[in-house]
């Protein structure tokens, strides 16, 4: 079943006092983008990781569906098999990326992995949204480490900065823009003024948004990395099954220039919110674009970028910036998280830093994620009217239905696709969803209004 | 000589879990600005933090020099004492804070409380950057931990961004701003046309500056802290002294707004780059104020933040973004240190992440800073010529001397002060610093050029 290893001539020597120490023994499940480029980053950056880790790390095997392709990636050092299972409880190998992606077998994978004592290192942010708490559980029972740098925001090591960097703080809320293909999309919007329909067409065209990019433009992917990012903010389990998700599938290019009339910019974000305010007991955690001033450092993460904000009561606001996908911009995450497994030593098992940042017995299990409707921000409204004297009769209306009002102007006509009729732009002060879904009900009915209002949320992410 | 400390009874309760391991012990050497910061932080989220180490951080002892104001901040729980080397050498002390600043008397407690066995967390970049290679050698030596993400950027986790979150890449450069008073002058000099010196009084003012602001305005803080990025970057030994460090006492308001209207704006940055171009084997360590393209993320970093680029071979581009300075988020570091230091085992004995992110045998001692003439980098180039026509005869000249120009151009009016004569704005390609120090001595005797030469760097940053 295996194809034996042969030792490569050509391999770079290793310093003497690092090749003393015993080397950390990889097993690799799936050879595609990701797992090519971890193969390839560990190979050119052989003795430089191991300068850094203490050891070498060595690739001793790698369950792949086509052996062949995985044979012109990894040479004839490594052996090779088509069974990931085989990988997963290998008694040669000490820790086991999971890179092959998918949740069910991945599972299965993972779980066989961490019952035979392995370290787990993956980068499958479905498979630790869905099943994190299962995997996490069973990986405190056995003692090993399950690190997933790569699960989020993939070359920004913002995993590490929650559960470490930043230990010291109550975290307040965690905002990003954590879909490259998403921020893509939202910036060819914005200055080349195309429609979500051209921009997702551009962005496929490029390689930025795969040819199903559903997960991506639907905020599936974001809300899978907000979860995660959440439960290590907050010291909760993951509830990726509660975040309230919403794409930018139907989001217009009107709202993407009128946002930019009042000073703002479209982000599709993530957002986990610690809230103790009004009453209310809980978190937010929710996916969906929103406004973000323009003068703000996220209106500026452009393209493909991912970046991650968050707020601590002693550090304030730090921000984390870079890439947000590629093949070797997830293998600097998946290769972190096997230097720091090769760092810990054989007493550590792999319980230095806990799964989800704080012990077990200190995780917030009652933690709960609101409800949509007790979601307080400002808001953005657009309001279709007949004629742009109604101004008057929206100011009116929204100031009955109890909606603060910050600021209200009319849509300049050179934002508005021709034979469009005049539009009321609003920007309200904090407030609930409710009043605000309640109010845009309302609105709908009323004889000025001619057509769907649209809303949006505006987060201000100030320190 | 100590007093005895006293149970408090408001303390709020561990987890029976983390009460059942021993508390890390701490002793902290100085109780100013961040130590207080550290104890008061330290207490709010006591819980907090004692559930992410899995055990209570407890301060036990205080070095002070006033101990009545000491006992002010820190109640009657802690014993205080006037003798730092009682601290550093304290039985019942796990790891020593130093918190007091300064070099001499800070690195003989720091080196006896290595000696003594004591992990060390110090924010002191002065101290690591003059004394650095003495104290992590000795710490190697005795097995303890020097952790320093306090003297970096406070709020930003950068040291274990590069030490641990980045060990898969090879790093090209280290780009920052990392020096809050003068970025704060900077912003004010441009968003309100302020002079150097106007500016510098405002940040006094407000708290930004301190009273003798030397180390700051000079460079010398930024230099402190890239010299330290850089040994983290390219695993070399700390060389400060070797550094090239420019502040911005010079710089003109005038090149502010030139630099504006070519579309870029100054920031101090401090820079460390691995060249391997042009023949050259080395390290470019410098800091400066430098021109960056008004459209890059680092021209948004205003006020008194930080930030930090970093390129890598894997990665690409990141970018590690938060306030500089300041009590609570200093103290965000030094915590999140200990918390690093409780979560070691105790047989790890503090070499977990080697102390310049690489082990002592793969450090590399050959590596040089490069000389300044050898540094290559674009350039901005303000020559005031006595009439507009002469702007010929720059371009001329500067080809002649084998400068590369991109753009040329003269000032508008609106840039310059009243009075002042026609000034030409050059930008070049990449060119080294030794050519363009001939050229620019050469401009200055030439008939034409009615002024001293401006020459600022430029940076592109680009990914």
């Amino acid at each position: 079943m295996f194809r034996d290893p042969v030792q490569s001539p050509e391999a770079p020597p290793l310093h003497p006092a690092t090749v003393a120490m015993r080397p950390l023994r990889v097993g690799m499940i799936g050879i595609g983008t990701v797992g090519a480029g971890t193969f390839r980053v560990l190979a050119r950056n052989q003795a430089l990781i191991a300068g850094r880790a203490g050891r070498g790390i060595e690739m001793v095997v790698v369950a792949a569906r086509n052996l062949a392709r995985a044979a012109s990636v990894v040479g004839t050092d490594v052996a090779l098999t088509n069974d990931p299972m085989l990988v997963a409880t290998h008694p040669d190998v000490d820790v086991v990326v999971e890179v092959a992606g998918g949740t069910g077998p991945a599972r299965a994978w993972v779980l066989a992995a961490i019952a035979a004592g392995k370290h787990v290192v993956t980068a499958n942010k479905a498979l630790l949204a869905t099943h994190g708490n299962e995997i996490f559980a069973a990986a405190r029972q056995h003692g090993v480490a399950v690190a997933y740098e790569g699960a989020v925001a993939v070359s920004i090591p913002i995993v590490k900065a929650l559960r470490e960097g930043l230990t010291a703080n109550r975290i307040e809320w965690v905002a990003g823009i954590i879909n490259g293909t998403t921020n893509f999309i939202l910036s060819k919007m914005r200055d080349e003024g195309l429609g979500f329909a051209q921009a997702l067409e551009q962005a496929q065209a490029l390689g930025y948004a795969e040819a199903d990019p559903t997960f991506d433009i639907e905020g599936v992917d974001a809300a899978h990395k907000i979860s995660l990012l959440a439960a290590n903010a907050f010291g909760m389990p993951v509830r990726f099954a509660d975040a309230q998700v919403e794409g930018i599938t139907r989001l217009q290019g009107l709202d993407v220039a009128c946002a930019e009339q009042l000073g703002y910019r479209i982000k599709l974000l993530g957002v986990a919110k610690r809230r103790v305010d009004d009453g209310v007991q809980g978190v937010e955690l929710r996916v969906q674009p929103a406004l973000v001033p323009a003068t703000h450092l996220l209106a500026h993460v452009n393209g493909s970028m991912n970046a991650v904000m968050v707020k601590g009561d002693a550090a304030g606001v730090t921000m984390f910036y870079g890439a947000g996908a590629g093949s070797e911009q997830t293998a600097s995450a998946v290769i972190a998280d096997l230097v720091d497994v090769a760092r810990l030593d054989g007493t550590h098992a792999g319980q230095r830093v806990p799964h989800l940042g704080c012990h077990a017995h200190a995780l917030d299990e009652q933690l709960a994620v609101l409800p949509r409707a007790a979601v307080f921000t400002h808001h953005y409204l657009r309001v279709p009217v007949h004629s742009a004297q109604q101004i008057e009769v929206v100011v009116a209306w929204l100031a009955a239905q109890q909606v603060p009002v910050l600021q209200i102007q009319r849509a300049h006509d050179k934002n508005l696709p021709s034979g469009s009729g005049p539009q009321v732009l609003v920007l309200t002060d904090r407030v609930a969803q409710a009043t605000v879904d309640l109010a845009v009900n309302a609105l709908a009915a009323h004889p000025a209004v001619a057509g769907p209002v649209v809303t949006l949320r505006v987060e201000m992410l100030e320190g």
